[in-house]
């Protein structure tokens, strides 16, 4: 057998992520016991909620700990089995962390098709970020047909999937908001975005008023900092702010940036409310379902943005925070 | 007729409220016409709110233009009516505006009875401050029996009936913040809060998590800024937190501190719910009933603190700002 390559976080990061945070080690590949897998992992998933494990303290998962393979969700090929769920050459997706392979209990694991979809769509559209696009959306946000609805990070791997189901659904109007013109074009022009605004560019505020002159029935926020304050500006009544990330802010080393037109929230009677997918867990197969549905008639559209080789991986994830990915960031690290 | 004293509202304040942001003038006694009564203004109150209702721009209500009387709610006499609800004698409560006498259409005043509660008591606890207590934290808060509640300003008229009304129907246990050893010890010997914390002495935070160590099912907010920042970061899973005022934040030249732990939410898996009490307009009698039995058997204490006299006008209402008040602040104009 071969080695086992891995990224370790060999440091708490200061600020934005950089290579020496991590120890590219080599470590022997495992053995699996009873109830377990050996997977070789196929794909890595590259998510900007990776910043936030990262550092000590309280969230909705503990920290990885110095010295730890660096967490991160993938899709692979089990190569052993000791659990009779799972036979070799089966394909599966759980968390698997930045290494070459990995062993993980059966029950963390989730058996995927690659007849169905290709496996980098098990991490994006119909995974996590899909079902975080999917629950944050209809259920958190209570949408209604004719809602006006914003999305941040409209081009990313969570907005990509909110801005096409929304319209799939009857909102009233889909407007994006992304990075630059390549992005808002992709938006409008594949995904169906009603518009896109391009917040490098121009006022965002104004743009938006005139995008959405009844104002923002929910905005879903992947982004935080100052995308959310303008948008809290034009609200309109009983609106519902989606909190599913901050990427703007990850990377501060000074506190974030609150959001201070939050009394916007008193005027319009709105709610803002946070929301971990992983609390949907059980509901998963009702939203892979009805996405799978319309991506089999081709009316939801899914792009991956696959970069090759584990060695790249700290240089790879940055391109989440520097706005470079189109689409769902994914980590190629074998071959299928 | 004697003249009519009138406080009109001369210019925008920048910052803190000043006595050359209003102009004390002289205006004529008005004239009732159809469906309208003149109002013999006995006490009015000062709010928060006015402080908003001075700026430029859009809010929940529009704002006082500059030259007319400044807007405030209060309580008086009838002293001549040309509608059929009210005969002179009689008591109601309405928007009369900083003046002596208000000619009013009827359908903007409520009658109420002097013999069952103080008037003054119309104004706080029966009153906008009591319904706003009463709505915001049973309807938007969604309370439940042994919920952990925390509330700012909570020696103030809206804080003094959050926290009785919250014990009465079983929270688990009442913490206020309030500025300074009096209000806190008020609040804990008199109205039976469980503890109150002095935001001015020691660590708000290291004290809140002593006395909320399950978390904060519900913080009810009257005050923004730090201790809202602060409050974000001990709730408790599913926690809802009450936007119903900023008042720290009303006098800024800056922008309004937004809160930077408001990915708490996400965390949590939290909701931020802003209000306004008048959506709750039909449904006061329901809130007046309980509160007003409660009263009655003396489980529902009611302070005020009145200050005489019209022209104090400007120097009372700074009262709020400074944290000067106990109970609902209330300007006496005439004796009853």
């Amino acid at each position: 057998m071969t080695t086992n390559r891995q990224f370790k976080l060999a440091k708490r990061p200061v600020g934005m992520v950089k290579r020496e945070d991590f120890d590219f080690a080599q470590g022997p590949v495992g053995e699996p016991g009873p109830g377990e897998v050996l997977l070789k992992v196929l794909y890595l998933s590259l998510d900007p909620a990776m910043r936030g494990w990262m550092n000590e303290g309280k969230s909705y998962v503990p920290p990885v700990g110095i010295g730890e393979v660096m967490r991160a969700g993938g899709v692979g090929r089990v190569i052993k089995s000791n659990d009779p769920k799972f036979a070799v050459g089966d394909h599966a997706v759980g968390l698997p962390g930045v290494q070459e392979y990995a062993v993980m209990p059966a029950k963390g694991l989730t058996k995927v098709d690659p007849k169905l979809a290709p496996l980098p769509v098990y991490l994006g559209t119909l995974g996590m970020p899909g079902m975080t696009a999917y629950f944050g959306l209809f259920d958190v946000g209570q949408f209604k047909p004719g809602d006006t609805v914003v999305v941040s990070g409209a081009a990313g791997a969570v907005g990509q999937v909110v801005g096409q189901i929304a319209k799939l659904k009857g909102a009233g109007k889909v407007v994006g908001i992304a990075g630059g013109p390549d992005k808002c074009k992709w938006c409008v022009d594949e995904l169906g975005y009603d518009a896109c605004i391009d917040y490098k560019s121009g006022d965002l505020k104004k743009q938006l008023k005139a995008e959405c002159p009844k104002g923002v029935d929910i905005y879903f926020d992947n982004v935080g900092g100052d995308i959310l304050d303008t948008v809290l500006t034009q609200l309109a009544m009983h609106a519902r702010v989606l909190i599913c990330g901050a990427i703007s802010q990850y990377n501060n080393t000074t506190p974030m940036k609150g959001p201070s037109n939050y009394m916007s929230l008193l005027v319009n009677r709105a709610t803002m409310k946070g929301f971990v997918v992983f609390d949907y867990a059980a509901r998963y197969k009702e939203a892979a379902m009805e996405m799978g549905g319309w991506m089999a008639q081709g009316k939801l559209k899914s792009r991956e943005d696959i970069v090759d080789g584990l060695e790249t991986f700290p240089d790879t994830l940055l391109k989440l925070f520097k706005g470079e990915n189109v689409g769902k960031l994914v980590l190629k690290v074998a071959g299928e």
